[in-house]
């Protein structure tokens, strides 16, 4: 039987949302053709809107909106030239994702620095497309006396959290790495066992 | 901290789509901007296309793109009048979606009928809503000796089988309903007591 080509499109647009297959666009899809049309053009609209009115802060890297960056009177954004924060202590993260995250879920007040992604040779990712001159250029500013390494558990993270802390250690900075083991309300028996040994291993005397 | 309002309002946006809450939609947004921006081009383009380039059949109901309905020489889709189709049978659906999936998944050669979801006195889908109307002239072309009913299991689609079948029997039409039970494949221990219940008192003699 022939399916609506332009529902077949947007079926297949849609499964470059991550987690998102054939069979989950196609819900989606016929959802929307049902739903109101309003919704669906905000959604096109907004990702139009994305693609063209979004960058990077020079700096620390986070997602700025092209209107605020023009309001700028440096290349620093609101957070990189916040006054209230400790300027001592910056955190380097993966993702700026995982700035917001760790911003609101804990009450550190020092500075970010984002890195584009992990390094990942097979990728074509090596120091300088992660952004590693930016952080050097960072940290040359000087006044930072601990490096809090964010980066996730993954080969690619761990490579890129080994690299970072010998970068930073020829700046005499100090260096940490969140901790990592059973997550808290995690229940031990569905976990896996890597999370398990590390997390036996790293045990801490009470 | 402040985060960007383009990015916001594509979070936003996305949790129209079905089963996506707020925080998959932040993922999706995240993923989005880092990939490469002629996807996420291309799926608000097809987003916006399907607002303003989709319709249904007069006759059928299913979903049709605009270019073939103008291409028509009558009212009739390509599936309404499709010759080496079985035209006594019509089996009567709730959605255009589930057409392509029986057809897909079954050797059934008849015609379809898409009701225009079920009847929900509560959210006012009435019979007239649901194109009852349609159907009925639909059923007075004549020739139809079996009517199946292929709609859910919900107490709406239930109400709305129910329905149907009155109608076609004042019509002298056979009507016939899908089969409930356990899926094939399914585990017994996973399934709700419902299906079990149903799947029990309806069992065959082998």
């Amino acid at each position: 039987m022939k399916e609506s080509k332009n529902l077949n499109d947007l079926i297949e647009a849609l499964t470059v949302l991550p987690g998102i297959g054939r069979k989950s666009a196609q819900r989606m899809a016929y959802k929307l053709i049902r739903s109101n049309k309003e919704k669906t053009l905000k959604l096109s609209e907004k990702l139009l809107n994305i693609t063209t009115n979004i960058s990077n802060c020079k700096i620390c890297g986070i997602y700025l909106d092209n209107e605020d960056v023009e309001a700028q009177t440096s290349d620093e954004c609101h957070l990189c030239i916040k006054e209230n924060r400790d300027n001592t202590k910056i955190c380097v993260t993966e993702s700026p994702a995982d700035v917001y995250t760790i911003d609101s879920s804990t009450d550190y007040k020092g500075y970010y620095f984002v890195l584009a992604g992990n390094l990942s040779p097979l990728d074509g990712r090596g120091p300088i497309e992660i952004g590693i001159k930016r952080l050097k250029t960072r940290l040359e500013k000087g006044n930072i006396n601990e490096l809090i390494l964010a980066t996730s558990t993954t080969i690619e993270g761990e490579a890129t959290a080994h690299y970072v802390q010998q970068i930073a250690s020829t700046y005499n900075i100090k260096v940490s790495r969140i901790a990592f083991g059973i997550p808290l309300n995690g229940e031990i028996g569905y976990l896996d066992s890597e999370t398990i040994s590390h997390a036996f291993n790293e045990r801490k005397v009470l």
